[in-house]
């Protein structure tokens, strides 16, 4: 049961909205209509703005409005290193995480042949287009540490053998701060082949 | 750092919603960027046109965007019984608890002297109005257990009573599958003069 039909498709539109269920919707639903009538109307304006105008950043294709992004336009980036990510939300944990100082690649997915997602569909001829840019000394495959992460980055890692380039991988391990009981078999046996020599300080 | 100033702008706009923090504002925006742009769309537009449609309903007050809503219009309720609340919510989490079958009146708020809430504000008018129409027996003043909601419902009392209808309120106690040594001490006290004969079955 609710009120109206009108604010049952509003519960059911915002339940597009990710870890939202039917008692999130109607309390987000009852506290726009009831306290923050401006509020909702500014967030419909700009949802329907951003959805509208917001594309892929023309040179590393990370989400923005512009033809090129505020970080391919910085000056303040080390053009010699380029990371290549499959999400803007990896993009974004990478920079939170501070440290890099390099450029981005988005490619937006994984290759997934039975899914027909294929080369041009995660970008890579514009990849190809960014790297002939020239300036760029080594690529990190920062794709998923997953079946089709690894299967992307082994892809791309092949067609950018010939322009000899530095190729890294982000370093696989136990997580810091994890306990070693709850680090998956994989993670774990991955740590142990690359263990490195111990420095006492 | 973000993407673009109006990716941004999207961040900051959906933290409208209740319990919406950085994290989760941009875990939606890139939901909605990256994998679901039509859902976007259709939350954009349904959101845009219930805040501009909704209202009150013209018998009970609650949230339609039709003349009366559905339950003031429904042959299947109670005629006799007016339950009397502060908000929408509410209405539904009584309606969502079942066994109710009576009409509601819904106040939106609580008399607040001091922020300059009277009785106009909270539709005490239109109750008048309501009631005139005949066929209640009973108002159930169900405002909240709180001072503001008590003393809201001594007001309402207050007026009601040269009308001679039955008025009742809500039974004060333990909540059912709580444990005693967590239920607040007004409660507790309450919950006891208000003990009833024990019937064993
Ligand atoms: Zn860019
Ligand atoms: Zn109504």
């Amino acid at each position: 049961m609710s009120f109206s039909p009108l604010v049952d498709r509003l519960l059911e539109a915002l339940r597009v909205l990710p870890g939202v269920g039917p008692k999130t919707a109607q309390r987000m639903a009852l506290h726009l209509l009831e306290r923050d009538r401006d509020g909702g109307r500014r967030l419909a304006g700009v949802l329907a703005q951003a959805l509208e105008e917001v594309g892929y950043c023309r040179r590393c294709r990370t989400l923005t409005e512009e033809d090129m992004c505020a970080l391919c336009t910085s000056p303040r980036r080390d053009d010699g290193v380029l990371c290549v990510v499959e999400s803007p939300a990896d993009m974004l944990a990478i920079e939170d995480a501070g440290g890099y100082r390099g450029h981005y690649f988005v490619l937006h997915g994984h290759l997934s042949p039975l899914d027909g997602i294929g080369p041009e569909d995660i970008g890579l001829d514009q990849l190809d287009v960014r790297l002939d840019e020239g300036g760029v000394e080594e690529v990190i495959l920062a794709t998923n540490p997953t079946v089709e992460g690894e299967a992307t980055a082994h892809y791309i890692a092949e067609q950018l053998r010939e322009r000899g380039m530095r190729l890294s991988r982000l370093a696989y391990g136990v997580p810091m701060g994890g306990e070693l009981e709850y680090v998956d078999g994989g993670t774990l046996s991955r740590a142990f082949n690359g263990r490195l020599p111990f420095r006492g300080e």
